[in-house]
């Protein structure tokens, strides 16, 4: 596994936008997100998924020069339209409008259609905290998830972020996936050869399945929880709530309608809306109390709870986001480690664009 | 097990609140808030809770005739103060503020500070439906819950309802504590007699037990997930988002300091806080596109997820809120079952207030 300066990555991935047609600025934007996944150690949602995106608009179903617009709007909403562009371009349009309208409104609330994948969720929370507001983010995606007592695959693994800023603490950032285990967290077991914790997957027949390739084989993810005596209806209740918001408030696919990220895989026939669909949000802190007396009592809330008695004295109690901001900061510093098969994939877009790397 | 009309818990209930203090008006709202549970299934959260509250009153914890007010406000936000009034009372209020706001900024969003416990979270959310909103509710509660890899219960339930309307379809209504099981689920177990499934409560050493009666032996519940391996980490998320938005942001007591609901623990003497604290919302679907396009893309999705294909032929895919609704529509015909122990107590309440039972 050789490893690669941030530096290096971004500015290859910024070099590939920009030869699919995307505007300077827009391959920044762009090469920012995918690139705070690799820096988070979210390895599945960065570079990693660069020549999936390129194959995307290889088949026409990346737009590399949208005309991202406001299609409709009140003090504290808007629908964003995002012309079939990079999620990654379209996603930090809309936070940014839920900002502004969090500046007057107090809160903004911003629902995108005609979408496609938006990189990590938490990437997009995050840009709320040098407000001082809060930031929201979800999105749905391609159907490989089981609703409870189903065989059908009807949602995406649907993740959620939530960022909250604290003051001399760390902002508090929650981004998971509303399944028992993410995607990215199977194959790295398939990598490895190794079983799948009971309650990840189920096999073609809706059954508890240990094996790791469960998916690949007609299965599918189960929602978190495992099932419903570990209240996988929960799982289930979230994951639909993140596709409710994000694909029909805003008129994009939902459920099994949703477009799937691989390019070998067409859309379905018969869409009921446009793209894929994301929500997105900020709320002024001061909007309830002084921005001061907010942030000093999420530093006790986080000081409390991280210094509470752990069960393990090896394993101390966590803070939603800090093993990402630990690995952000060694990741700037020693580079960012990548498999064979990821090195594999970016020199051949190296080759087709012509573009060095390595 | 004896069964009882709803129109007689009812009116009992209200008299019971008269005989506190409520004005009438109050102790039909506090009345209708709490029915609401036995009606919907949720036996834990209605009149089986009644004779809490009152204890908590004779103990000067809960105010009958609160002046409950807004002591912030932006277009699509406020903080409401619930003066230590029943938080059966208070969250009905807040919740009106919440739709209020979205009327005319597109949104609204009230933190509550200074409550108690509020009944089920469901009940305030399905509020926002008759206004073509979707609503949201949540609350802290009293700290049962530990965090991932935490011997301390530093978190409460802290549940979480959504509610979407459709158009033929009845609304979806997600309404779940953030643990593997609420409370009440381990209450039925422990008068059966039976063991819980792992993954649901811990012993006071942190391990994982089957004892149903872990929780009050020191143990505490464990957040939705069980463990790490099954994303317990991402329900620590939940319930600390639900603590913070509920508590931090509207200035009551978060994290362990919440105040217990039970009569017979103080609380703290350190509050960092006032009171409970819930969080409300609700957003007005034509915000983001005509109410009539959304709600028939509710109905398709609801139809689509309802007839997917079940593992088990006996067992349909569910839609968040059926059972309940179900539920209600059985109890309101056939009446309320209650248990030996809640007639006991309700005749006891009888007696003190000279109300007649039964």
């Amino acid at each position: 596994m050789a490893t690669y300066s941030h530096e290096v990555l971004h500015n290859f991935a910024q070099s590939v936008f920009k030869k699919i047609g995307c505007s300077p600025e827009d391959a920044k934007i762009a090469s920012d997100t995918l690139l705070s996944a690799d820096l988070r150690g979210v390895d599945s949602h960065g570079v990693a998924r660069l020549s999936g995106y390129i194959r995307l608009w290889e088949k026409g179903r990346i737009n590399p020069t949208p005309a991202i617009k406001i299609v409709h709007e009140t003090p504290s909403t808007a629908v964003v339209d995002g012309d079939a562009g990079l999620g990654l371009v379209v996603a930090p349009y809309a936070m940014q409008v839920a900002i502004e309208k969090a500046k007057i409104a107090g809160t903004g609330w911003v629902a995108v259609k005609n979408s496609n994948h938006y990189g990590i969720a938490g990437y997009h929370a995050m840009k709320a905290l040098s407000h001082d507001m809060i930031g929201m983010s979800m999105t749905n995606a391609s159907p490989l998830v089981s609703p409870t007592f189903s065989k059908e695959r009807l949602l995406g693994t649907n993740p959620i972020a939530v960022a909250i800023p604290a003051d001399e603490e760390p902002a508090f950032v929650g981004d998971f996936a509303t399944t028992t285990a993410a995607n990215g967290k199977l194959e790295i077991l398939q990598r490895k050869g190794e079983e799948a914790p009971e309650g990840w997957v189920q096999d073609k027949e809706g059954e508890v399945t240990t094996d790791a390739f469960g998916v690949k084989k007609g299965g599918a993810l189960r929602p978190l929880g495992g099932d419903k005596s570990h209240g996988s209806h929960k799982g289930y209740i979230l994951g639909s709530i993140v596709d409710i918001f994000s694909a029909v408030l805003s008129g994009a696919n939902y459920g099994p309608w949703a477009p799937p990220f691989v390019s070998f895989m067409d859309p379905v026939s018969d869409p009921v809306g446009e793209g894929l669909g994301h929500f997105l949000g900020a709320m002024r802190v001061d909007a309830f109390r002084p921005a001061d007396e907010f942030k000093s009592n999420m530093d006790k809330w986080i000081r409390r709870f991280k210094n509470s008695e752990p069960i393990d004295p090896e394993q101390k109690v966590l803070i939603p986001g800090d093993p990402e901001r630990e690995m952000e900061s060694i990741r700037m510093k020693d580079g960012i480690p990548l498999l064979g098969a990821v090195e594999k994939d970016l020199s051949e877009l190296s080759e087709k664009f012509d573009i060095p790397f390595n």
